[in-house]
């Protein structure tokens, strides 16, 4: 099967420029779902295949192709950062990933090491194979989770509900927060810096859980810290995608990151998301990943629903507002492909 | 203690009226960060406490009383319907509740009853208790979890983060979610009209859960029955608050419910709320509860921030934009009564 993407549309999207289709890809389109990455995982276990180059470069290819997207992002997970910070990670079927030992005071803040020092190699020899493999003009996409969101694993221990333990330090203990965003940050921007230097054409950032604070606390706890990443990492001539979900009410903040790019979810019409922004960056979205599951008319409706609301706007890039799911169809993944296809063609 | 409040400020802000001091009540009033609710709840399950009318009142009596709001919220749990409704009920401490049996095929919704025959009744007894302690003047708060949040808990059969049951019945068979809202509707009505029967002065309709769906989806599944609960709630002579999570994105599908306020979260600033609604409804909200752990200056600070928000608006009641947390601190909690009382005076 091979890559249908012969031109860069998702670089130009990510800048804004005109293109000859929609560019599509999925969040999390390497996982699960996909027969082929079960088939892995039943020998692997998630940190074999995200530590071992040739496996990781194997699920990111075999994914990009089988669907035939615009984009492979490098296979890896979130937390892997918290490895060389010194913590225990656990992947319990299920039950989500569970990080010891939680990080909640500031003396364990002040002990975090400084740098990598490449402990993370194995995510850009990844993606110096998989850049390898495909050609020039197919974009390989790079990651990691932004700094709330990756402090939000470590000081709650695993996923989260409300972000108590978070959010109390951020209300409570402003020095500790801060303390914790200057090491994490560089580091970030280290990982980062790596992955494009091996590769990476475009990063995406994911603050998942940032939508648990308000806009006066994300402008305050949160905002300076993505600028430095993001402007660190443009700087190197890379867009940022900045993915954020729960956070429909201040979408003015996140254009504020300045990211080429905002990853929206489906909490709002991307139509308004247009209007609000009035062209101040890219936008990536929307699709409800549990749309994945409606009858074909339906989803196909869903799509040009979606479709529609982008029409006239440069710097578009379908994809979901959050990851695939496990059980999803791969029959309505690959079909969503071939619709975007139909529905931006018939536009031109 | 008495109550401090000699006014029905509280009702008069639901109506859009001008009032003498901004009213305030807080979401989870009576609960566990209370020394006196724990001394009750020592003794007797949750249950226990809902199901004796005596037990109920003295909780919601005590709670506003000791804070000095201007409502007092019955004491209930939004998953009571489930018990006439055929299910089972457990209060696991620290994971939520557990429902049994799941309920996920169009079958089962069609063995739903059809009313609560009276089984409810104790819910209405304790307001009826609460409304004979306080003067007129002093209003009881009804409530009950809307169409689609009660749905999510009995689909999903506890609380959950992606609503992916949920919203698969919604997507992959309408006309088992449309069966569904069918019985619970009607049902939703009888429950809420017992309440106004018993002298509440005032309905929340908590759809605390549905910010899961994005707006086409929401118009689609859930508007259309929730216009039908509050239309005929508000029949009754008693505004609705209709509350909400997560839904920044589409406030105007939120009026369009015909709530006469909206109680919203934190994830949107209440002065793009006002400006975006022009007016349309009276606002409920939105400090983070978790703002109750911050020092008192930073605290005050919030609560100055919140209020300036609605500086000149007719219509405002102040609020959480969720739930008091289990280790708030109480004194916190009286900190923000009196300084809401404070800068609202000082604006006259």
């Amino acid at each position: 099967m091979a890559v249908a993407c012969v031109s860069d549309r998702f670089l130009r999207a990510c800048r804004r420029q005109p293109v000859d289709l929609t560019p599509v890809w999925f969040m999390r389109q390497a996982g699960r779902y996909m027969p082929q990455y079960r088939a892995v995982r039943a020998r692997h276990g998630l940190l074999e295949i995200c530590q071992n180059p040739e496996r990781a470069a194997e699920v990111t290819i075999t994914a990009a192709e089988e669907l035939g997207v615009d984009a492979a992002i490098i296979f890896a997970d979130l937390l892997l950062p918290a490895l060389p910070l010194g913590f225990h990670l656990h992947f319990n079927s299920g039950e989500g990933p569970v990080i010891e030992p939680v990080l909640r005071d500031r003396a364990a803040i002040a002990r975090l090491p400084e740098s990598l020092h490449g402990e993370l190699g194995y995510v850009s020899e990844a993606i110096r194979r998989v850049a390898g493999h495909f050609p020039d003009t197919f974009p390989v996409i790079g990651f990691a989770g932004a700094p709330f969101t990756l402090a939000s694993y470590l000081i709650e221990g695993g996923a989260s509900r409300q972000f108590a333990h978070t959010k109390r330090m951020i209300f409570e203990d402003r020095g500790a927060w801060a303390l914790l965003m200057q090491k994490l940050c560089p580091m970030l921007v280290e990982y980062l810096s790596e992955q494009v230097e091996a590769g990476a054409r475009a990063i995406q950032l994911f603050d998942s859980w940032v939508g648990a604070l308000g806009e006066a606390d994300f402008r305050h706890a949160v905002l300076p810290y993505n600028r430095l990443v993001i402007e660190a990492v443009q700087d190197l001539g890379v867009p940022v995608i900045y993915f954020s979900t729960g956070t429909s009410g201040y979408l003015g903040a996140l254009r504020d990151t300045g990211a080429a790019v905002l990853g929206l979810d489906w909490r709002m019409e991307m139509s308004r998301a247009w209007s609000e922004l009035r062209g101040g960056c890219a936008l990536q979205g929307n699709l409800d990943p549990l749309r994945l599951f409606s009858p074909a008319a339906e989803l196909k409706s869903a799509v040009r629903h979606l479709m529609a609301q982008s029409r006239g706007q440069t710097g578009y890039i379908f994809n979901l507002g959050h990851g695939i799911l496990p059980e999803t169809p791969v029959e309505n993944v690959k079909n969503v492909v071939n619709w975007v296809r139909e529905f931006s063609a018939s536009a031109l």
